[in-house]
């Protein structure tokens, strides 16, 4: 059986000697008084919550999965969800990062943002539920009316309600444009709502008292394509004004999927049937509304594989120093016992590096984008929070992308340490494998992130995004480039640096003549992108510990993570090698291959 | 529900076209007759059992496994099971390459490559249960007695009775020298046995009268380690002289695996307890003898990745011109439907060509293995024999873990073509995934399979059979130099096989200094050799098709070949690139990491 430790020590070590997030936060009023110390507190419970609540229903939830009453259409979660989910609301944690004038906490994303990463280790299914209700919140408490938020945000801050997002239909999920449910308006101001919709995560349960789903539909008069949707917010049980539960909503569950992984969350076909909602934002505008949780549930999509690389890690590392077998080609270390553990061996220590540098390097760009989160809502400086979520805009596909696909190599590498035992459920490395594959597909494939970093992101406003985080980079190689003990770091990333730029120029120009130049590159550019910046990272926290060395502080940590960090510059970043050459060959040899897929 | 249609055509292209088979053939005695018409006649009978028989029978099995009475011990396959191998037996598809001497069909083990490739991709579970009884047959056939070989090849070859590898125990599966099953010699020159094996591939089923055990374990008087492991036939069912089936012997199941995939196919635990056993070659000599199999076993390994790289291709094809979502960044394509079909976005595109050139190089190098096999066993030089043995044994690795490897990479990307629906399990492309992920780990993990090229094929006598292989390259480096037309194909293989011919050397030095740097480097050049191996034949294929379109044939066939093979110079071939820049990083950032990895 696998067991599960909160990184607690790393997440301090980037927030606040790597990024010194608290000196950001004091300048946003709102978070002036958040320290060090309340921050590592929360996280230090939140971290107790994670490994001892939820991660000990996580292979049982596989194991069981979600059951469909198809009389009543209620969906009962595997045995343990429902009273950890009482627990996570008795807590506090739904709240956590909530706005205090609904009843939340109001600590900053970023505390939320580590703490979620925890309970992504501990049970990726079973966290769904919650996770989902941080999409609707935001969606509605950007676009919602002052009744809508009245009635919908306290509860779901609270998390006696969750909440869902119904986007996806049968014939339509990238493509939202195609959607057909509609939504019919009603003398008193609400629609009734009628349609079908498919891969609802968290999309009917017993956990909560009620659901708020966020659906997409069609206004009778509404123009074709995505400029005719609008969003709705209905919820599975009526409210009145008093906020008192009512009758049924017509919104029910019609099947549940059977599906590779995640079998602990119910991912439901809706079906609706004149479901009475009310319109969030504007007519027509649903899309724009809609991305509000999109961008969170991207971002949370990333935090989902780098919370699964990091409990992969541990286990697998684990192993490696306790099985033994065969000796070490340089010699035997473990002259007491009949073989030694497979740890000397060079692969399998690969495997594990592997791992831990892309779980290290997300904490570090995921507590970036944490803190980012907060500069964007909270900062008192209107040109800060415009830079902040412009920043985080660009950097939210490769969050999503890159990490959900580092976290589909980390699972699987920790997965072969186990040998032929890693194919065995009990031991549950495969499981982490089966959940991480559905992160690179949902919320917007991993194609679609390359395509909305590269298209739109980079070249849709000519790389000035881009350069902002390009200037961090140079930064940074200006600071350290005298530096001889840096150097292994920083000239990788500064002559990636320079590639990327030249690139991009490339890129451009080709796209412009051709737009399939664009979408040939655009997946091979998001890994190197992904790569430039966790190397600005991974140089980031090189420099910290090497000062810390030189200073005389023999904590290992500080060694452990120079040692990480060459670990990821000798066999990870070179991937950008092979990519800086697939690129260059452009997109005939994709497109110009009509017979060979006929 | 997913389809398979057998790629009979790609077959014969290779066998007939490119590496015209019946020539080798023709100068092997026995194989003399075997002409062209036979074989396509074999193989499209041969592609109607895999694709009538054993494919409706995939996710039927995969999502009823396999049941163990725990009374009885016995195990029950999925439905249809033993039916299907009935039909199997009665259409003598055991037989296909077995000795006439013993009941077998003396067909060319060329043709039973292609057979099992088909039957792979219809249904690699099912294909287990007949595909572990070749290599008991191959094993007994080399190290059998007389009567050994009289009681059990005929049934072997009959496919009334199946046969097993029992290697694995819990506390060893890569060091065998580790293991702790015991025979103690029995007056009338049996042994009885006893100990506990894991891991055991269709190790009990109701499909064949009988199984033949073939199990390792230790004299009393054995040395320590693996110059200490005996090899044994353990009959299921006593077996008297005449061949009449007696009572229970004392190895039994014990237990069945709950796995990632496969679930058709009972991994047994095995209980042996004072069980009788013949033995089976030389005391103390097993591992040799089992090798036999084992060597069958990785060959067989690597097919059944690459008839799931084939089938997962297949039914992506279909989907991606099936499913309509978005319109093509290059302008609209399906001007008569609300959205063009997803074949018409590059990276889509790039997911499918991934899968069909790891398909059809494979297939290639199948085929040159199966051809390898034949001259190995029945050519009358004896030069010929040995050389082909030497070229084979350098392969096998490659075969094993490139192919699986490849087919992980396949199986992905074509699940990934189908969106959210390729998480969906009525879709079957999650199994196609979940199958393969056992190749990369069972018959010696790939990272043993590395050690065991760049450690015992190449190092292991100064390069001397990598140069045979070179050989084959730089005949065709010469025999093509001077055709423009050629370039694009021939120029990366010639500088490739320049490079590695370089780097081997560089590693050979480096590894006599420390042999941690062989294994630093194993695994990234097992990949550049696959590469190198994909190139030639991706090449030889190319020129076969160029000759054809030059000499006016319009069959399209031709000009996919080409696309294709240009498709795998641009975008695959140039994942080689990293891995040259990370072998070069040598030991040092995998090794010095006892920090980081406390």
């Amino acid at each position: 059986m696998p067991s599960y430790t909160p990184p607690l020590r790393d997440m301090q070590f980037v927030m606040h000697e790597v990024l010194k997030v608290t000196d950001d936060l004091k300048l946003c009023p709102q978070h002036a008084d958040t320290d060090a110390d309340t921050i590592n507190a929360v996280l230090e419970e939140g971290g107790k919550f994670a490994s001892e609540v939820a991660f000990p229903l996580n292979i049982s939830g596989d194991e069981e999965g979600c059951t469909l009453d198809k009389t009543t259409h209620e969906v009962t979660a595997p045995k343990g969800f429902k009273e950890a989910y009482a627990q996570y609301v008795q807590g506090g944690w739904a709240a956590l990062s909530c706005d205090p004038a609904y009843g939340g906490q109001g600590l900053p994303f970023v505390v939320n943002q580590c703490f979620y990463e925890m309970l992504n280790s501990a049970n990726q299914a079973w966290t769904m539920y919650p996770g989902l209700s941080h999409g609707a919140y935001e969606a509605l408490q950007a676009h919602g009316t002052d009744a809508q938020k009245a009635l919908y945000l306290p509860k779901l801050t609270s998390g006696e309600w969750t909440g869902t997002m119904c986007l996806t239909e049968p014939h339509c999920g990238t493509d939202l444009g195609l959607l057909r449910t509609k939504a019919e308006p009603l003398a008193d101001g609400s629609y009734a709502i009628t349609g079908n919709k498919i891969f609802i995560s968290a999309g009917e349960h017993d956990m909560a008292e009620n659901i708020v789903h966020l659906v997409l539909a069609r206004l009778p008069d509404a123009p074709v394509g995505s400029k005719g949707i609008s969003l709705f917010a209905v919820p599975k049980f009526h409210v009145s004004a008093d906020g008192t539960l009512g009758k049924r909503n017509g919104i029910y569950c019609g099947g549940l999927e059977h599906k590779m992984g995640i079998h602990g969350n119910a991912t439901a076909q809706m079906v609706l049937e004149g479901a009475i909602g009310t319109l969030v934002g504007q007519p027509n505008k649903g899309l724009a509304a809609m991305f509000v949780m999109m961008n969170a549930a991207r971002l949370g999509v990333g935090n989902q594989s780098l919370g699964l690389t990091e409990v992969a890690y541990q286990n697998a590392l684990a192993y490696a120093k306790d099985r033994i077998q065969m000796r070490s080609l340089s010699g035997t270390k473990a002259k007491d016992k009949p073989a030694d553990p497979i740890i000397v061996h060079p692969d399998v220590r690969k495997m594990l590096l592997t791992a831990k540098a892309y779980a290290e390097g997300g904490r570090a760009l995921g507590i970036f984008c944490g803190v980012l989160l907060d500069k964007e809502h909270s900062h008192p400086d209107e040109k800060v929070r415009a830079d902040s979520g412009e920043l985080l805009a660009l950097l939210t596909p490769i969050v999503k992308a890159f990490l959900t696909d580092n976290g589909h190599i980390s699972t699987n590498a920790c997965m072969q340490v186990f040998g032929g035992h890693g194919f065995i459920k009990e031991w549950g490395m495969e499981q982490y494998v089966r959940d991480n594959r559905i992160n690179m597909i949902y919320e917007g494939t991993n194609t679609i992130q390359s395509l909305d970093l590269l298209g739109r992101k980079v070249l849709g406003n000519n790389g000035a995004t881009l350069k902002k985080f390009g200037r961090l980079v140079a930064a940074l190689v200006e600071e350290e480039g005298v530096n001889e003990k840096m150097a292994e770091f920083i000239t990788p990333i500064a002559i990636l640096g320079d590639q990327v730029t030249k690139l991009t120029t490339e890129l451009g120009f080709k796209g412009f003549q051709n737009a399939d130049e664009v979408g040939a590159a655009a997946v091979d550019y998001l890994r190197v992108a992904g790569h430039l910046v966790f190397g600005y990272f991974w140089a980031r926290m090189a420099q910290v510990a090497l000062r810390e060395i030189a200073a005389g502080n023999t904590d290992q940590f500080y060694l452990a993570k120079v040692q990480t960090a060459r670990f990821y510059f000798a066999k990870l970043f070179p991937e950008t090698a092979t990519l800086m050459r697939t690129m260059r060959t452009g997109s005939k040899a994709l497109m110009d291959t009509d017979a060979a897929l006929a």
